[in-house]
């Protein structure tokens, strides 16, 4: 295993058992659970639970791997804040659509080679990237963990 | 710069851009919301404080840099659970410690040479480390930076 390899296993090793941890939480909680506040007038469960789903969703786009799965969600939970939009998916609609992406996501993960990693995401131009080449892929993984933790740290209040 | 050298920038970039998370929002947060509870019930903003420099005071023990800097405050704040334990230091206290301890570590992190990132930290064996290359130095910063990421999540309530 060289040193490319191993970091794809250490960033990917971060991912994976984030998503799990998130998981776990999010069987654990009831739908009325989902609907309340993860503290007095902050965002609702169910609200996080659609922005992480609309961010993943992003992470497609940045990855160059094709088509946003729910590209609905992005005015509800990326646009506006929590309330401000009166239709939103029930929640069993989001628990759905979410566990449906974890696994197409990881399919897609899945059909890239090592090298592959360290190419350039889609957000910064040829140019730059010679420049920066720690604007690749897997920095996309790397910073959607560190986002997937600030909220699950906020979705264990909901417990 | 070589692809380990692009593997390091990618960690400590996170490790780094969440410590300015985290000390922006300390920083606009007064003593008084700091004895406050992120939630009804759930830990106090002080805890949280405590928590993160006992964790990362682990992190030297770890990375083999030396002895850590708090040994005092790891059963409060790590053993016990948030208002277990009557005797913690005052909120001005923990920032200065917090914030010394950011010096020490930055200056401590600069001594490394890329190469060394990459060897094992001090709770692998060399044999399991053999076949566990993922169990390196460089790890333990990303895993730390998950971590603070998790609980910047709920600092953010106290707001």
């Amino acid at each position: 295993m060289n040193s490319n390899q191993t970091l794809i296993k250490m960033v990917f090793d971060r991912w994976n058992a984030s998503l799990d941890r998130f998981n776990t939480l999010l069987n654990s909680l009831t739908d009325e659970q989902l609907l309340k506040e993860i503290a007095p007038g902050k965002n609702r469960g169910i609200y996080l639970l659609g922005h992480l789903i609309a961010v993943h969703d992003d992470m497609v786009i940045l990855l160059n791997m094709g088509d946003k799965l729910y590209p609905g969600l992005h005015k509800a939970f990326i646009e506006s804040p929590d309330k401000s939009v009166t239709e939103i998916p029930a929640a069993k609609e989001l628990r759905a659509s979410w566990s449906n992406q974890c696994e197409v996501m990881k399919q897609l993960f899945e059909k890239l080679q090592p090298g592959q990693w360290f190419e350039k995401h889609t957000a910064v131009s040829a140019e730059d990237f010679i420049k920066e080449p720690h604007r690749n892929k897997l920095n996309i993984i790397l910073t959607r963990t560190t986002h997937l933790n600030y909220h699950t740290g906020q979705f264990v209040l909901l417990k």
